[in-house]
């Protein structure tokens, strides 16, 4: 059937009629999930690791793949400034970070938020899908920015575990943004022992890698999970502290609310050597090229939030000793 | 956050993993909606009358006009051969019918099923909302069939009340293929007894008026809608049978379950004389090009289905005398 | 917190500030399901077999028995009337039916509607989950009404298929009430040509079995699942349909719409001999207590409506030859 | 129907056939909310002054008022440390507190929390509804704990606002603890410039008031609604600060992770005279029975996440000088 006879009618009737929805759901926890009306499915397509999204929903433009939240353009900058800067600076308080890796980043915003430091030289990027990299360059053009152009960048489509291991190269930073560990992930390699082993013989003296490190939701990770903690925890950020600790002299967990995620979200931080803390105003103007205007979400004081994690959080993390190998993998939800 | 460092994955993996989710939903009652997974939003356009949308969900691909589900490629031919034939059989069973007109009908689905009928010569429809035809011949293009290109077709986009109102035409058939007579939607004229009794005066001397009638769930509406029914009750079936009798000598209402939406659906057929009953299988061959072949749904034990109608559903139509005129509307849900 | 320093609120403000809800949602088919406002969670309890949950909706007091509904407020009268009464009619057509077997039934519905038969005699009902029936007599009362202190009635808690096989009785209608044979679920047995062919052997000469047969919706039966239908199949009746047929004489299908199961409703008649047509209407005068006003739902025209199946069911039926045996069991959706 | 002739299930096969499920949908902000599966209905009624559930979720028990979480057992912790220690100790710094007010509190989570130090003299609680009381205590008994037969403690069911406008006394630490100012919600007054002027001259000399401020998420507060902010804002917290800052020296602003609400959450502490920073760990030490074992969220370093807000966040706020006054009130979503 189809509409005659009528007249147009007015936007307060439009609401009025609000009588269906187009929805995007997804899980954060078991029994627990958020739903955000759909605006738009922009993309849809099966790439040869995984499903890949673009959805337009409360959070702006989105990039979802197999079915999680990577990013979302409300609070992508939250997500990449916290991954990045933190470790940049790390270096930076020593000496000038000139040599960047990333693993994985493939919406290009990882890339983006370290090339605006003028000191970097050199920034290698490999992501395994080139499906999520073309799909980020044409529906989410500005997380990339003028990346591709910058000729500091070199985007490489394979493994980073291969690649990582067989370069000879050394980097002052190398960065993780890839997929959580879910089972049979594609990522599951890269939280392991034996990767941060590697990866650290991969690192300059002063050197840092840092992780994304999934949920880190202290609540319910305390709550909830005050049972014994199993290979399927809905939370790896403890397991993920514990690894890189047993590689790395110093490993520094910090955590931030990311809207989009649905909970607080986890990155740790490590390096050789004692831990030591930084001036970030300071280095913020030093190093970044149009300084404290050129970060939305990262200063001095949102970096102490992140760094000082809550009473439960710290408490649940010193009861769980779990660490990721090879052989005794685990995984998120 | 992308993936990187990974191997292809099974497809029992896929489901393992799906923790998300694009949904419809579409209310049916007041308190009852159904939920859809969403597997494509093919388009979504606000025309100068309504929000069109083309999804694709359980039921294929749906037209949804202003929240309200049209019709599904999987049971759009139950709607529509629902829709034409009885009436036009109708008229078969006196003499052949050779000039017919719809209103609304814009995924031209019924005028598919009218031209199957060979004696028919002319076949005027008119519809308010362009956008509605243009988008249902690019995503719906099955459904219209070779309409457009039938030289006896003649498309108009206008108004069907005032089309009706100013032409000196009769038809044998008048098919109303239009919106539920929801509040300032665009039809709720087209539902009056002013309309019918100009309509009538348009048909000819065996000619039939049939219009979709919204839903006709007997149980709900007898059970929970046995308070005195309101101006706004979600069903509008028995007041258009009313409405139609006031006008017309004999009324014939029938249902059938469509899925896609959601309840039994509802018909009534009008004409003057008194009622004779037609044999259907004999009519459908002998007029209908292809015959029983070309139907998928109606034959006559369809038929008597659809016109065997359940006993709370005619006891509640016993008991509601409510007529539908310009000063005095009622509205759908 | 809490409210404080406040007036009372006026209903209307009441529904601007609805901006949370209570749930029910249920699956009809993969990828569709039904959601409704929770009003009250009256019951929820694990029983040795299954979850039982009596809960109020759109539909009324609903019972769910492992998440699906079993029968609720609103159209409980059309299911059980549609059961019992075909079946019933059937062999008083013949002769009055005295002895009746019902395999479930915990709603003790089914056996009210047998009691309204003055000529029943003795009336068996075996379920095997007492906590289904307490939970019933508690929260759904009216549904069972006087059954339980009628002398005629005998409640057994115990294994239909088991009391069958080791009973000597012969019954003139066995009516089987039991939930859809999912996979692992208490009833598969229930369902196979070994059971029916007991079954058989416990009629007495003009008796009759009925069974519930699941969903029979026709049209995504038909056009979804048009590939070759799996033994994991969202429609059983077919198969229930064909399994009886190889045991019984005649055997026909009928079907209802049933809006709290989301769509139409299968049921299958079988017994020994030609079948026969009945007069609905006259033997209900002649053999039912209260004659017409004792039934809500069923009368001859319901009737026709119930076995006039729609073409697409038909087709769909003509082309599906699966028999259920316990060797080869198909399990429903 | 009903089950029949079966076999115990095991567990696993209990998931397999979770077909159906109970929710509870709460919104966040327009377009995005959150749904939890609902284990239990344990309460719902009608107050004279809003509607009242306490569900069991993902969450644990929660109470619901008129369709917002108020709390919930997983975090209602740290809700309720955050609320009162802050104010607490920020007296305590200079002079221990001994007379405290509490407006609203249903739960008498509040009340319990300022019980826990040994040099309060008097508790004075004050809210609306008895039966949300009544409710608390009923089913969520240890979320109040000994409050109630603790002599320092007074609960008046009464207009706090009234209580307050009417009385002599003097408070070291007045804690507002009430519903959001959501449009014709009970508490709007108590959000006011008028109420917070009144509220001043009822402090002592180093008092501090100390309110719940509703939602306070930095990013989609500043990026969704970086439009100039109107009347009806999802967030109300800059307001409240900016209204408060209007009649007290010094207003300190801070936020946590409430994951039972969806986001972060916001708290405004008020008082005369300059800032002053104070040593939390030293301080729960001195005066807290049971010092840190007594206490499950804060310390000095969940306060140091609490104080520390996001750049967002911060901008945001410094950007947005809206008051609220009775004349020019401001609602929430």
């Amino acid at each position: 059937m189809s509409s005659t006879g009528g007249r147009p009618r007015s936007a307060s009737i439009e609401d009025q009629r609000a009588k269906s929805s187009l929805v995007y759901k997804e899980d954060i926890f078991p029994g627990l999930r958020f739903e955000a009306e759909l605006k738009a499915l922009l993309a849809l397509k099966q790439s040869k690791f995984q499903k890949v999204e673009v959805i337009e929903t409360f959070f702006g433009r989105t990039l979802i793949t197999d079915g999680k939240t990577q990013s979302a353009e409300f609070d992508e900058h939250a997500y990449h400034e916290s991954l990045v800067h933190p470790a940049m600076l790390q270096v930076a308080s020593q000496t000038p970070p000139r040599t960047i890796f990333i693993g994985g980043g493939g919406e290009l915003a990882t890339a983006r938020e370290v090339l605006k430091y003028t000191c970097v030289e050199r920034l290698v990027m490999v992501d395994l899908d080139e499906t999520v990299v073309t799909i980020c360059q044409e529906y989410l053009p500005e997380w990339g920015g003028s990346t591709t152009t910058d000729p500091r960048f070199e985007l490489i489509i394979g493994d980073a575990h291969e690649y990582i291991l067989n370069s000879s190269d050394k980097y002052d930073v190398i960065i993780m943004d890839i997929s959580d560990p879910i089972e049979a992930g594609p990522g599951i390699c890269l939280y392991t022992k034996e990767f941060y082993e590697i990866a650290k013989t991969k690192l300059t003296q002063h050197g840092v890698l840092v992780t994304q490190s999934g949920m880190a939701e202290s609540i319910p990770t305390a709550m909830a999970y005050h049972t014994p903690p199993t290979h399927v925890d809905p939370s790896c950020f403890t397991p993920i502290h514990n690894t890189l600790s047993s590689a790395f002299d110093t490993v520094v967990p910090y955590t931030t609310h990311i809207p989009s995620f649905g909970c607080d979200w986890g990155y740790n931080l490590a390096y050789s050597g004692p831990p030591n803390a930084i001036f970030v105003n300071q280095l913020i103007e030093q190093y970044i090229q149009g300084a404290h205007d050129s970060l939305r979400f990262y200063d001095e004081t949102t970096h102490c939030r992140m760094f000082a994690l809550t009473k439960p959080l710290r408490m649940f993390m010193a009861q769980d000793d779990r660490i990721i190998t090879k052989d005794d993998p685990i995984f998120m939800y």
